[in-house]
């Protein structure tokens, strides 16, 4: 077990029917509000509308920047920026899920510096303050609800960088599962993809005594694979709902990597990818992890973690295997086989990619922006452009 | 899964020998600081040194309260908060277990009422503000470091009470767990207990699918099951003392009551005990808790969910019994087996105690101060009596 700091002051506001909860929380926060939301599916579902009335009830100003991407963009961030300043906004509310946060989180700490957000995001400057965020989650998936990290795209450079600020953690967030009912099949599946992966990323360390964290891990991987099945043909079940969206915001909240490093390789060949095709992260991560997990099992590296997990998580038995290697290698058809059937993509070609030798030198410039990466298993050029090339 | 609302800003440094952050941690807060510590042990094993030695270097003014009493007392509360008052103290640092932070909470919220501190035990009165607390923990125990309660005696009226307040959360709390590994065998196994004694609080409740919040139960009481044995023999183990430290502090930091409601029947009961015969509060629990969950079973109470407390926390197989009931009982005798493994009480005969009819009367008055309780396990005057008599 490592040393670990752990802090996370998001006050979370969780439960069927609590987005009636904004108007006393907003009561607590400055007048002037930036709204942040995205492509306006919260204006089909009456989410924007109920936002906006708990919003005047408490007696706020406010201003709007709508539009944020999947793959929120440091265009959308400066537009957003701008508005504090020209408008002296108190604080910010994102309303969406892991991309309006994360747009959010830039505006939010990115109008407080004197450089470009962009410079923010690549660690370039470092804020001393921001203004507060407010969050109401519409999308169980990011755990951007509950923690410092967000993702912003530039398409001027075609990069997408993963960044992260104290500053940025949400004053607070509503966490209410009834505004997931109405989320198309595909979103909810990339969700628990990204979820998954999340916990899996941390998973993959090669700390010893670990068994509270290790244990978070499974509880949570056990959990969403026993709830997630359920929404394929019962998309309002509030019990599954409930329990994905809790899932979401512990997988990354920092109580499943105490004391522990994770790998993270596998987010960092994702966000190239996506950085480029434009894929949802959650698809990009269903086709990259079995890939990345069975490169991993290949070079040797510990199959006793990966056969941990096919043993607690997905109820292998060791007594059927020969050795941990060979259970290792089933727990990833496990894997496989649950999120296919979910109905995530299997391989790069079920998003019509081929990957010629070009794209593959400049998908591994991108990973490699850093240097070498993975913690759990190192990665140099070669093999991320092998494990590039076993994805398609 | 209910409703709930979770916000726990405390900062945790978490490792063996970071002690040494505390200067560092200092330089953040006030320039008086009231240090509160208990009969002495702190200074046998050079603890107290370093921490004055840390606060002189970042420039504090120190004043002191020590003598905090196991069971801490509101005569000695009372005295900090002259202190504080006296002195225009600017922050309070509690050094030691639960008591000495329990204690320490109550300073730094009563000091700022008009009000006795015992009308804040007793919810007569609320408070608005506090002194800032940090935390330099000495035994995993309690779970005080990082939570809002607090247990405060009153001799006067022979009355142990339970009371919280967000105020009450301590701002930042140094997990250290070299500092644990002087503690006497007796108050490791007391600590032991009660950090799984407040886990199976929070365990036993009626609400249904809690996957999540279960298995960060079950994952704790695991892993202490695993860790604490190996402290007979090696109280110095490293591993341990950190999965133990680690343990306490998430068994009653919020997360294991996400969406749930526990009993807490038992620690009303323990502090009844306790508040008349001085006994350790760890003692207590591992005489009453068995006792209290065959009361329960034997009203037919839930099987099932002791049962699932066998199957994942005990390893017990479902196929070895004839029914839920029957494996239930299998796993009171089985965690009977591993709290006298390790040394702890049984009987209240270990403590010399006999109850007769006067002192049975006046632990139910005690218990029932606030009228019956239990939510898994509604208990009335008779059931309590009943429970003490079977516990001697």
């Amino acid at each position: 077990m490592n040393p670990f700091q752990y802090y996370n002051p998001t006050m979370l506001i969780f439960g069927p029917g609590k987005l009636s909860l904004l108007a006393k929380q907003a009561e607590t926060m400055g007048e002037k509000v930036l709204l942040v939301y995205g492509g306006g599916s919260i204006k089909t579902h009456g989410v924007y509308e109920r936002v906006i009335q708990a919003l005047q009830k408490s007696g706020k100003q406010v201003f709007e920047l709508s539009g944020v991407e999947p793959n929120p963009r440091v265009s959308t961030a400066r537009k957003g920026i701008e508005l504090c300043r020209n408008h002296q906004i108190d604080w910010v509310l994102a309303v969406g899920g892991g991309s309006v946060i994360d747009c959010a989180k830039a505006i939010a700490v990115g109008c407080t510096i004197d450089a470009d957000v962009w410079d923010l995001v690549r660690s370039k400057v470092t804020a001393r303050s921001a203004l507060p965020l407010g969050v109401v989650l519409t999308l169980a998936a990011t755990g951007s609800e509950m923690n410092p990290y967000s993702v912003i795209t530039n398409w001027e450079t075609n990069e997408k960088i993963g960044w992260g600020s104290p500053l940025a953690i949400p004053k607070f967030s509503i966490l209410d599962p009834e505004l997931t009912y109405t989320l198309p099949h595909d979103q909810t599946v990339y969700g628990v993809v990204d979820i998954m992966s999340h916990v899996l990323e941390q998973y993959f360390h090669h700390q010893e005594h670990t068994a509270i964290t290790d244990g978070f891990c499974e509880t949570i991987l056990r959990s969403v694979i026993e709830y997630a099945p359920l929404l394929k043909d019962d998309p309002n079940n509030e019990d599954s709902r409930s329990t994905i969206m809790h899932a979401g915001t512990v997988a990354l909240n920092g109580i499943t990597s105490m004391g522990t490093i994770g790998d993270w390789a596998t987010h960092n060949l994702e966000h190239a990818v996506s950085a480029i095709f434009d894929i949802p992260h959650g698809g990009g991560l269903a086709i990259l992890f079995p890939v990345w997990i069975r490169y991993a099992l290949d070079r040797g590296t510990a199959p006793k973690k990966v056969a941990q997990l096919g043993i607690n998580v997905f109820g292998l038995k060791s007594t059927d295997f020969k050795d941990e290697l060979e259970l290792g290698y089933a727990t990833i058809i496990a894997l496989e086989k649950f999120w296919r059937s979910l109905g995530a993509p299997a391989t790069l070609s079920d998003y019509q990619i081929t990957l010629d030798d070009a794209i593959l030198e400049s998908l591994a410039d991108k990973t490699l922006i850093r240097g070498p990466f993975g913690r759990f298993q190192k990665l140099d050029r070669a093999n991320i452009i092998e494990i590039y090339r076993r994805a398609q």
